[in-house]
């Protein structure tokens, strides 16, 4: 029999389909890799063709070496085709009772993560991962001193099948006059819990997860990282803090030591067990101008991309997944065994 | 200046891009296209493979054929690997503070809608759609019989791009004890409206695209096809009865003619200018259990899958769309010229 979850936040339901059940090993199939260079001579985000992009924002490079030439190790320009622009002085709104609009107001931004254009975020050294910490961390605490912006969205496409247009790696940073409806929805939840419980749903999940254990993949001093009760996707993973914290940019240097050394970790398993599957990794944090202090809680999603979403879940939000998070986490904590 | 819009049922923003902008020409591209086969020796779908199935429960064929052989023109039969099951005897649920279980109770079925392999909506006769739809309508109403379940959902996959795991033509129905939470927000935001302004909001959106026409690509005696103001994808298209109906299963003959004519279409014009593109096609009802009559409006919602949904979409329910729906709807209209 099929097993219903709900996800006690979104409160929407997934079907954990024991008909359709796929094993982990079954998703450990061959896949159009392409070979791996260092260099590649037409991709904007390489060594050489930095003026192939705006000009950097952010850049962490040698010293003396000059902008916009090679020598940096990560390095943040403007989205050349940017979803959003602050090219006008700030959102106009106009609104008849049914149609709404506003100016797309906002910042876009690509965050290149290393000059080799096939590294992972599996393969690079703890130090590598530290700076693409630290410049997302730099962008987002210059970004909110704008008072247009009301949240700050960073994400990361990885492979085409999940939206990567350039595969050299890259996080996307997304500011924008609006707080996300999903954003929205896990405020009021959460808010609907605090009254109920006086406690933050989030860390009465990881609570609860760590009693349970049975979903847990890794954990170090600060971060924690499991499949949900009712994950989505098979091996959706959420990367918490482990103590109550609101919003992403208030990480000390501890702080992004542990995400950086558990994010490497568990897609490292990602990429050498699961064969580099396509995936997203998502921010969720608090928006900048609601505190939220006592009942949001920032975390990571990474949500592989191994099943196809389709007519059902387009016409219910609700999820079919063939794998049990047990499972999936049961194989990723074994996985390097394997 | 890209646009935000804010969809006027779900309150979600999509980004209309500029700077991302593609004319409807740019997905027009060759597709990898199979070969046409009226009949494959391995789909279970086809004439002489009936075994592979589960006995049919609603068929329109031959006189005097015998049941579970050829000569039928609509074929329904229960899928093999159900996402839900009405194997044990009620839902039954389990709760905890946090984590909420339900037993998969439910329907799930494929009708196959014509027993040619590759023969697609646009192509059908008119009287091959209309037994289509009186299938669809056939199903719906002797499933509503039971009790336990609270919503019937009706989709069509078409293409593996979107989510098509055979690719014989075919709609499934997933009959589920809970109300989508996509519905729901319809539900809410329609009520919502329906006490501010004591009409169906569908109604007037219905109302304010004819008198704007620009978003219209069809219309009959019946129903309306346009483009929403705030469409999330490409072509995105919904279809409508032009008068005020919130049950599927109202619809009489005339209905399904209309129905069946603008689906036609509309879909035609999709498969011969857009070069068959995958898409979702999705039923959107009343819940079986709740009234909706003054403030529900059942419908269709075609979906395109020209587009990647990733990071970004993930992680906002927001949708970053390249080609604003007037352009769209402007291109199917003159579509038959090309």
């Amino acid at each position: 029999m099929p097993e219903l979850r709900k996800n006690p936040i979104t409160l929407n339901w997934v079907i954990i389909s024991t008909e359709r059940s796929k094993r982990p090993s079954d998703f450990i199939k061959s896949q159009d890799h392409k070979e791996k260079v260092s260099r590649s001579e037409s991709c904007p985000f390489c060594y050489g063709n930095e003026d192939k992009t705006p000009p950097e924002v952010l850049v962490y490079r040698e010293e003396n070496s000059p902008p916009n030439s090679k020598g940096w190790s990560v390095r943040v320009v403007p989205n050349k085709f940017p979803a959003l622009s602050q090219s006008e002085s700030s959102p106009e709104r106009n609104h008849t009772p049914l149609f709404e609009t506003l100016s797309g107001y906002g910042v876009h931004e690509v965050i290149v993560e290393s000059p080799d254009h096939s590294a992972t975020l599996g393969e690079y050294s703890q130090e590598q991962t530290d700076k693409v910490m630290s410049a997302l961390l730099e962008r987002y605490r210059d970004i909110r001193k704008d008072s247009q912006i009301r949240y700050i969205q960073i994400f990361k496409n990885s492979r085409a099948v999940a939206g990567a247009s350039l595969s050299h790696p890259h996080f996307q940073l997304i500011a924008m006059p609006l707080i996300p409806s999903i954003v929205d929805k896990e405020l009021l939840q959460g808010r609907n819990y605090y009254v109920e419980h006086n406690s933050c749903i989030f860390c009465s999940i990881i609570e609860e997860e760590i009693k349970t254990g049975t979903r847990i993949i890794a954990e170090n001093n600060r971060f924690i990282a499991f499949c949900p009760h009712a994950s989505r996707f098979p091996f959706e993973t959420w990367f918490f803090p482990k103590e109550h914290r609101p919003n992403f940019d208030s990480m000390d240097e501890e702080d992004v030591s542990d995400l950086s050394t558990i994010l490497r970790s568990v897609i490292g398993k990602f990429e050498e067990n699961l064969n580099s599957p396509p995936y997203n990794l998502i921010l969720h944090t608090a928006p900048l101008d609601l505190e939220g202090k006592e009942y949001y809680h920032w975390h990571l999603e990474l949500l592989p991309r191994l099943t196809i979403v389709a007519g059902f879940e387009w016409g219910t939000n609700f999820y079919i997944n063939p794998t049990p998070p047990e499972s999936a986490a049961q194989f990723l904590r074994a996985s390097s065994l394997l």
